[in-house]
């Protein structure tokens, strides 16, 4: 018995109409399952959400990562709340804003300074800026399939762009250390920056953690060279790490973004950056008209302060890992073959053999009718709000979802 | 006596240490005057807001324009609070994404269709690429001197630019139909997109209102070569006129973008476009980590609601008139020649023959230390929290402040 979606259906309608694609970017119902999975949200607490059609979901996707607290969580709200009660675009920063960038500069053991704006894509271009500034070089060396953000050098689509866009954006292959050095013995003396994400996290596709050798060679190639090396640590950070998650894999960055869990959904992003930079970063022009509110500073804080006291990172491996294996075993005992990869606390989880992806949507749609949210093909997320009784509640849902799929 | 920013001044020497120029961007002490005016907020409300050194000015910034109807605006908060209690960042959008959507194409005359992120400059942007992706051409022309964002096509800095960035961005002069003709002449076949404010309002510079021979020849000019016109009214809507502010002045744009005042300081940016465009438009990527958040979004309507039903336009037209008349009246009275320009809503007011605006500086001190708060080099915002009595009240600061310069 399929899930029936009357009201999204409706609502889709009516947003066709006035909006083109009806649901944009990263969210769009054909990056799921079309007519299988939920497409409007309506409300959520904690690890729950409930769709438009009221059906009731744990979720493992928080936001796309933002909600490393689950909704409403009320330490952060009050933060908010406090900040919100003083104002919020004003003409000029508060003391928060100095607050924060000290606070990153206490957590990031490479940091010297930090500044803030509402989107990764923000500062990943900016970071790459930056370093073109410092070095006064052109070429940025990305990984194949990696996403830093949807500025026209990185974006992941087509439609709109000219050649100039990616010009001086060349690819290396992830874990291909003689790729890399190819890049950077073709391109002598022009490269400006390495941008990389702490771990390889495509869509459509595996995770594929750091060799230590290919970190290794990363860290010496820029460092011989001069070249940046920007951590474009918007989609893991603070889940691996509360330092920052070079720390999990050994990186040596120049330049970090973190975005995203940062606010715990109150929008911020932010760029930290090593001393060597800092008169380089302060000539790259940086503004937005709501970059001065305090009020996603303040929950910036209050996610910083919980994710070290709470050790969230350990909180989350743990739930990650019980998540997963629970998971694998449900797929064992139902003959589903599933492969994981990445690490437990953001795991990508698929069903192996299925290369159009089509058992792994049948499997994210019958774990939906269970009230389960999972998305077929981009790693999951999971925040503290995923209890042990969570997680073995959502496992109880997936094992009836699976014995249906018989 | 000028005022005196103890506390500012100490958390400024930890903000340099921390943040690159210690606040950046559009609100750089330096945009200002270093030392006299305030440079750090701690609290608003109505139309005043207090510094961190606990002065209250009468604020005529308004957040460089989000704030249309004040601090704290009491409807707005109630539908943003509505809207938070159910929860933030969604895997999904809300219902509140189409009815957002809906209201633009219901106000917006020309709109079929409405797309939102969270800064003016990521739909400035992101309109020239649906631009490009509808004619297949290269080709941008924008007027010099106008600001459309941050993103390298645009940007006022120089820092971290490459050649490539502006290789298809061409000038015309405000005004000038022949400067305009002579790019479409020379770029023949390849212009986009021409990207116009609805007047023209460069900082230093006093603000110039368009010819309606030069809203003719745009408007002739890119309908004849297929060319979209683009209208940035990022800073303006909705102070001009709540149906946007192309029909203050004739402009028949293709598609425009909406910001800052949009959501009263809730962070939000939209694009509004005529249906021929809405296939391109979707094939442009689009999307970031906070974009589904329904807060603003619950926030925007209410701003679209009360703009029209409260006349906000016309409150601001006599408003504005009400303090540029008083202002100018009291420079009269203490001779001091001011000039001014641009729609009183958005009033910028200079000394005369004060090319260094040294004298618009000693002013604008001046003007701070009776608790006025106004800006030298950038055209300032009426709202509808300044009454006739806070007006009233500020000319009569302001008239002391003018009989101290002598």
């Amino acid at each position: 018995m399929p899930l029936s979606y009357p009201r999204s259906a409706a609502l889709f309608d009516r947003a066709r109409r006035v909006i083109p694609g009806g649901i944009y970017g990263h969210v769009t119902p054909a990056a799921t399952v079309p007519g299988a999975l939920p497409s409007y949200a309506e409300a959520g607490h904690g690890a729950r959400y409930r769709d438009l059609d009221g059906h009731e979901f744990i979720d493992f996707m928080c936001g796309y990562g933002p909600l490393l607290l689950g909704y409403h969580h009320p330490e952060v709200e009050a933060a908010a709340d406090t900040a919100r009660a003083r104002g919020t675009c004003f003409n000029h920063p508060t003391s928060l804003m100095v607050e924060l960038a000290e606070a990153l500069v206490a957590r990031i053991d490479f940091a010297d300074w930090a500044v803030f704006a509402k989107n990764g894509s923000d500062l990943t271009t900016w970071a790459v800026q930056v370093a073109r500034e410092a070095t006064g070089r052109r070429k940025v060396l990305k990984a194949r399939g990696a996403y830093h953000g949807t500025h026209a050098w990185c974006s992941p689509g087509h439609g709109g762009l000219i050649a100039e866009d990616r010009a001086h954006v060349h690819e290396f292959l992830w874990n291909d250390v003689a790729s890399l050095e190819a890049l950077f013995a073709g391109l002598a003396g022009d490269v400006a920056a390495v941008i990389v994400t702490p771990f390889h996290h495509p869509a459509y596709a595996d995770s594929v953690l750091p060799t230590p050798e290919f970190v290794a060679a990363v860290n010496r190639l820029c460092a011989a060279h001069g070249v940046l090396l920007v951590l474009d640590d918007v989609r893991c950070f603070p889940r691996l790490h509360v330092g920052g998650s070079h720390r999990a894999y050994g990186w040596r960055p120049d330049l970090a973004v973190y975005c995203k869990a940062l606010g715990n959904g109150h929008p911020i992003a932010a760029c930290a950056g090593r001393g060597d930079y800092q008169v380089a970063a302060s000539k790259v022009f940086l503004t937005g008209s709501y970059w001065n509110d305090p009020v996603p500073m303040a929950a910036a804080l209050k996610v910083l302060e919980i994710s070290a006291r709470d050790a969230v990172p350990e909180v989350l491996a743990r739930a990650g890992q019980r998540f997963v294996a629970g998971f694998l075993a449900l797929g064992q005992k139902h003959g589903i073959p599933l492969v994981a990869s990445g690490p437990p606390a953001m795991p990508y989880v698929r069903v192996a053999e299925d290369p159009g992806f089509q058992r792994m949507q049948e499997l994210c749609a019958a774990v939906a009718r269970e009230g389960v949210y999972l998305h077929p093909h981009h790693n999951w997320f999971l925040g503290t709000a995923h209890t042990d009784a969570e997680i073995d509640e959502a496992l109880s849902r997936i094992d009836r979802a699976l014995a249906s799929l018989g």
